[in-house]
């Protein structure tokens, strides 16, 4: 049991109330069905970070629109076109950013990602994990019917002969890109006959429209070192692009050949894709900021940390640690990071707390303080969040929602 | 690179076509919005487990229930009042239920959680993470103020009081429990003077109410074998109940002594606890059954495991293995368990692949067929569903919406 010293060591009021005190006049009237209402007319002036319920996701506007732009400079610059990744944000409002910077569609791991983006007017979706079992053959079919910019996967000949079905009774055609293995065991047919194979079936298949092949290489993106992740994207898309040769030559239409990462995006120009699918890059997390870049092999920072949960200090009874009210719901994890404060350690404690370390002599936290953590995994970050508090500073400027969800009727 | 014979191995057709065929004519018009309109008006007749998007949160109704009754004969039995653990169902439907079979209320780990459960209806929330920061104090006043039967804990004199001022100002008086550390450092104050001293601090509050103490002995409720768990609990709990005599010895008011888990629910009826939190014993899961029983010390089989999460196989290419469409945000972790197939190990793949293994001899799974697991943990896997399915065998009976979730707002 810990000592009473060290038990009360934490507990010297006064701080706490001298740092509420204050703000506590001002903001006093703004209760949580305020700040609602507020939003809901999108009447962002009075708000502040510090008005936020915690734990909540917080964008910087700045860092975000550099990402934007750099990556859509990129693309001009290289011809390789970016049909970024819907599944790190699920947010309508990021994708028109990204669609109005250039971007000629969006990819999509999910049929209710895919269906979101779509109804919402956006064109160019490529869902990119194949249709199976009723449900998801049904919607694709079925979005294919009312977008035909909607592009979506086999790398099955019994997916493909069951989307034909499916198109046919429906009256629909499908546009269809063969998935070809690049590494990852979890999806792709066999590259070169195989693959070619499946392609020439999708070709001949009366209601689908063969488009291109794809290839994820999945091992490359986090590959630590810019030149062994390099090696890695090019000997897992080997197979693609020999595909495509096989294809192209048997006279298939190959528009398409999609693939890559936000850390393989300056490497992939090599590998004879036409485009990119990153995602990450828009916000970045400490897991893709610890593999290195081109220009700096320590940090990956050709596109900054933009993303961070807003926690709040909740308990404060023992030295050099404090609890948060972020936990395992909040997906907090000891690879996440605390913005502005690299000498805190983030450790996992349950549902809704995690515990922040510190040593002798660093500062310490206070009860009430709030404390910003950089999230290790942006996919499963944002996935649990309803929406994004925009910020400009210390002022929230947007809140954009987050939708296609996992729960089950998104799907 | 997998060879051909392997890849192809899969992709013998047929066997899928004979499985989705003669049930896709029964329901080929059950599309989304159909089952959508259906669940609205609760016509669920033609509705069965088959027809739901994957990944869906299922509930076995017969198994539930007997876990309820099990759980409310052990109450009544050994005058041990249950005031169950909201954040692992998050379910108005689940905690009226408990509610039914003689509950006194409930036990919230967020102030969203005790909103929805009081603006319900519902009586005896009792919310065991102190407030902090603005936003939770407002609204932890504000509950009191609604509703007489809310309460609140706090582990230390900051807290008291900030509460007790913002009480002062809104007119309103908070019935508070005193949160005495118990093994966790993350929260309660140090037992013995300490926490007498908050307790009387609180005692001695205008607009606070001072009802009883509390301690959560997180330790205890996974450690594995029913006697080192009783061990863990009896020595976790020691410095509580010494505080609740000191508390006694000084007329300070004791009504309640809360505390204590799923894992030791037939342990703290020796420990001086009036009231458990227990929350898993509804659903159980893979972590819990691992702990081993009172009277199975293999399995803790106290309780059924009533909740799977429903998936489908997306991709098949690999021998002895397949993707199924369930990953990172859907939760699935390499300790979850395929229901009715012991054979099957689990794999973690990426934000919505996970990938099911198995050995040669073993029954092949087939791309399009549906596979249940069971979830590790309860709280995180229920976090990020939006509803739970009720099902009698294959048949859906009831669905319930799963709220106050990490979702700001909600908060």
């Amino acid at each position: 049991m810990t000592s009473r010293r060290s038990f009360l060591k934490a507990a010297s009021t006064g701080s706490l109330l001298a740092t509420l005190g204050p703000r506590a006049a001002r903001t006093a009237d703004l209760r949580l069905n305020e700040i609602e209402a507020r939003i809901a007319r999108r009447d962002f002036r009075a708000l502040i970070k510090e008005d936020l319920p915690t734990p909540s996701l917080i964008l910087d506007s700045e860092i975000f629109d550099q990402n934007l732009r750099r990556m859509a400079e990129h693309s001009k610059a290289t011809g390789l076109k970016l049909r970024p990744h819907v599944k790190i944000h699920k947010s309508v409002d990021v994708a028109r950013r990204q669609l109005g910077l250039g971007a000629i569609g969006l990819t999509t791991a999910t049929i209710a990602e895919s269906e979101l983006m779509s109804s919402s007017g956006l064109k160019g979706v490529f869902w990119t994990r194949q249709p199976a079992g009723r449900n998801n053959i049904t919607r694709a079919v079925a979005l294919s019917k009312r977008d035909s910019t909607f592009l979506l996967v086999v790398d099955d000949p019994i997916i493909a002969e069951l989307v034909e079905q499916a198109a046919a009774s429906a009256g629909a055609r499908c546009t269809v890109v063969v998935d070809v293995f690049a590494g990852l065991t979890r999806h792709g047919m066999q590259s070169g006959r195989p693959a070619l194979e499946l392609a020439q079936k999708v070709d001949a298949s009366k209601h689908l429209r063969l488009h291109g092949l794809m290839g994820y290489s999945g091992g490359a993106s986090h590959t630590r070192g810019w030149e062994e992740r390099r090696k890695k994207s090019c000997d897992d898309l080997a197979g693609l692009l020999e595909t495509v040769e096989l294809c192209r030559k048997s006279g298939l239409p190959v528009n398409i050949v999609s693939g890559g990462s936000t850390g393989t995006y300056n490497i992939d120009t090599e590998n004879g894709l036409t485009e990119l699918q990153c995602g990450s890059y828009i916000f970045m997390d400490t897991g893709y900021r610890k593999v290195g870049g081109k220009s700096n092999a320590a940090v990956y920072d050709d596109f900054g940390a933009a993303l961070t949960v807003m926690t709040t200090v909740v308990s404060k009874r023992h030295p050099n640690q404090c609890t948060i009210d972020a936990g395992n719901k909040a997906l907090l994890r000891p690879t996440d990071e605390a913005k502005g404060m690299p000498w805190i350690t983030v450790e996992n404690q349950g549902a809704e707390y995690g515990i922040l370390k510190w040593k002798d002599g660093d500062r310490d936290l206070k009860l009430g303080e709030r404390v910003e953590l950089y999230p290790t995994n942006l996919d499963m970050s944002v996935n649990v969040y309803d929406r994004i508090y925009v910020a400009r500073g210390e002022q929230i400027i947007d809140v954009w929602p987050i939708m296609g969800r996992s729960g089950a009727p998104q799907r």
